[in-house]
């Protein structure tokens, strides 16, 4: 079973990578661009035909290794 | 308006940071983990009301600027 998981940066934490990003598009035409920030994406594939304990299992790995809580949250999809 | 990215590596290209991660989560007792995939994300903030021009304008800058289209395939979600 695939689980889908979206790590993101906390609001209020600085991206300089997705500003670089939208000053980019800005300079490319897409003047409308106000704001990018970047994240990371997993697909975990998990041995287990229960949806609700493969997620329980990647919500723990999340904790433990895939998002840093400090700055981040994760969000399984 | 948020509109969301997902871009990925398409199937068959190697994945060595997955890779690292799978075996780091093998090594931690998350045992029945087959396979991690990482990709990256994106939220991009678009001064647009209308959602599908919105959307059109997000899947032209992922043709040209946020996806690679030889190895990675993208998702507006």
């Amino acid at each position: 079973m695939k689980i889908k998981v979206i790590v993101t940066l906390k609001e209020g934490v600085l991206d300089p990578q997705g500003k670089a990003i939208q000053q980019t598009l800005n300079g490319m035409g897409f003047s409308s661009v106000n704001q990018v920030r970047q994240g990371k994406y997993f697909d975990v594939e998990v041995d287990d035909s229960d949806e609700t304990k493969a997620k329980e299992k990647v919500e723990d790995m999340c904790k433990k290794l895939l998002a840093n809580l400090v700055i981040e949250d994760y969000k399984i999809i």
